[in-house]
């Protein structure tokens, strides 16, 4: 191909506070190189690309202003989707036909490297367009970049995006903490927070207990089974310590059979008008909670604010955020393609992270767990191994640039 | 009384974010008063006075990193309580020796001023204390600072921890829209605010509107009646705009007839382990958008994150409540007793708040609601005066003290 080509970049799978500062290091990298022209958005993923939905970034991010904005964006400036491409060695007509189309796009637009932030879903769209270039032998190269609050992905050290909503999450928890201590009245308060299959986040709000001895009393991930009468147990032994018990648990704690804790309560229920109800873990505990103790009970699901609470970022994440995206553009103008760049631990006790690339074919698809040494025997609580493993990763505060009184952000 | 005597201050009711920064005014403002000698702080308000449970405050706040981490430390330092007195006028035989036995601990300690700093209930205790007071011939002086992050106290123009509490719930609300944003998909998000009575914190999620016009398509408030029907057309006209609707409902929204929109989930439902679900007022909504639109649901309970999030405070708020615990120490030693401080909002364009006090019998036991000239003639959305007025309250950002990469706090 000739020296010089256009890069396209694109955001994929859920927000989180720290997607965009990587988008700004990719684009900051990719108008820095002298390989590269014009640099493309994709709007809203893989579905952009297909429906020829792009924009040109160039002239928005000549702007220092704007690439600063954008860094400290929550969710994903570009769009975003959770499009799964089909296999690129499919036969079927309607397969080949949309490979086609995509490639057809890319080559319309002269693109010779292509940027796909995201999670496990978005490796393996990079893995299968990465798969597909070399059966048709196109030389554009396809790098993957890693974000997601779950920080599930394999071969990295950590995810982008993690260090933010941990920082959330090891905050409120700490605040929640303190606002139940008030009162003396017995009570017990259930945190859920996100996390389907790795419990890291649901970790991160036991961070506390190593710097101001805040933390909830016991922590539950999804690694363990869960066990109703163990959990009952655990409470009644903290009411020993204290009146007000904090509990926090991972939306995908799950029961030795298989299902969902919070599964439970997703059927029977229909309120006035006639709809059903859907449960939840933290409601699910505070009810059985109640039932056994009659105590005062309350459950706060951190929900969404916990991947997009860009007024508290990690000043740690959101660098790293950028520098890997800034890293993306340099492997692939020097000939790196079908990978996933990734963050590596120096061994030690100080943090150093520096940042490789892996083939996307042996991420995608496969899920990062909290490895059993990070949790207790009893399978309620974290180890501090594992508080070891997560401080740095919250380490100190992004400045965030306010305008009447919110955060300042930028909107495409 | 002798020239110099001493001070008491305790806490009451729920916690929030700037009930500490008045605290430590008072603090502050004792210190330095020529007419005050030790202050005690009661531990969990009344109760504690009741118990002598007090605690000497000069030597933990003659540090000043103390008195600085006060002001950033979210919840009730002294600890707090729900307890109701009796009528001071009671001439039951217990009621009579409860407060003999107050106003004993009261003379025992010396105490010539008194401080509690709380929301309606907590004037009304200041309100019967006077009354004793004037009853039997006490020369104490009793003042009510004010504190709620509801804001629905009589006579002042605005209640400290309001303006941190609006501040987080206007910049989280900026946050779940743009991560709703990123899809395609349709789908309606409702976001549940606290505040049973008043919508005043509802209101607040509109603030955006005027700053970045980031805001909810729709804002209802308990002081208009909800009416279903209309709030299904109203999702149906915003859909006309775009696919993610957002919508803010406070806790407190309630029907016609007077039921809570949330009350009614709360019958019926029983999980796996045989206990009761409760509902609430964002899952009665999603359920009946899923039931009309069949799109993709999700509710969002801001819950206790919006009374403690210590890490994102208004500057604005937290000076004023540290100059209203102060105003409160010269008031009560230039001889004022049973009044509530508050402040006066000057007229014109530039915000400027004065601090005044009036009498706490005017002020107990009534609420403040939202005014209707503050919310639009459909009641679905706040007025632009409402914005006008919310506006300088999240003004300007505490630089919060971090430590870890979390706040820093201190506890007693």
């Amino acid at each position: 191909m000739s020296n010089i080509k256009n890069a396209i970049v694109g955001q994929s799978g859920g927000p989180t506070a720290a997607i965009n500062a990587t988008l700004a290091g990719v684009i900051e990298g990719a108008l820095a190189s002298d390989k590269i022209d014009t640099v493309y958005g994709m709007r809203y993923g893989i579905e952009g690309l297909l429906a020829e939905n792009t924009v040109v970034l160039n002239g928005i991010f000549a702007d220092d202003k704007n690439t600063r904005l954008l860094k400290q964006t929550p969710a994903a400036y570009l769009g975003s989707c959770r499009k799964k491409l089909p296999s690129p060695t499919s036969d079927k007509a309607e397969d080949i036909a949309l490979y086609e189309k995509l490639f057809a796009v890319l080559e319309k637009l002269n693109v010779g490297y292509f940027f796909y932030i995201g999670g496990n879903d978005s490796m393996d769209t990079v893995a299968k367009m990465s798969v597909y270039a070399e059966k048709v032998g196109s030389d554009i190269r396809f790098i993957g970049v890693p974000k997601t609050i779950d920080n599930d992905l394999m071969a990295t050290d950590h995810t982008p995006g993690f260090g933010s909503a941990a920082k959330y999450i090891a905050t409120v928890a700490q605040e929640i903490i303190r606002d139940c201590a008030v009162y003396t009245v017995k009570a017990v308060t259930v945190i859920e927070i996100m996390g389907r299959d790795a419990g890291w986040l649901t970790a991160a709000s036991a961070i506390g207990r190593d710097i101001s001895g805040y933390a909830p009393d016991y922590v539950y991930l999804p690694e363990v089974a869960f066990d109703m009468d163990n959990f009952l147990d655990d409470v009644a032994a903290a009411f020993e310590k204290h009146p007000n018990v904090v509990i926090a648990v991972s939306e995908g704690a799950r029961l030795a059979d298989g299902r969902y804790v919070g599964e439970a309560t997703q059927s029977g229920s229909v309120d006035i008008f006639g709809h059903k109800y859907l449960g939840g873990t933290g409601n699910t505990l505070i009810d059985a909670v109640k039932a056994r103790f009659g105590c005062k009970v309350r459950a706060v699901e951190l929900n969404l604010p916990q991947r997009c609470a860009g007024h508290l970022l990690s000043e740690t994440d959101i660098s790293e955020s950028v520098r890997i995206g800034a890293a993306a553009v340099e492997s692939a103008t020097s000939g790196v393609s079908g990978e996933m760049m990734l963050f590596e631990r120096a061994q030690g006790d100080e943090y150093v992270c520096t940042i490789g690339h892996k083939s996307v074919m042996d991420i995608a698809n496969a899920a990062r767990c909290v490895p059993r040494e990070f949790i207790n025997e009893r399978g309620n609580n974290v180890t501090d191994a594992c508080v070891d493993y997560l401080k740095p990763l919250i380490a100190g505060e992004y400045p965030v640039v306010f305008k009447g009184g919110i955060p300042e952000h930028i909107t495409l």
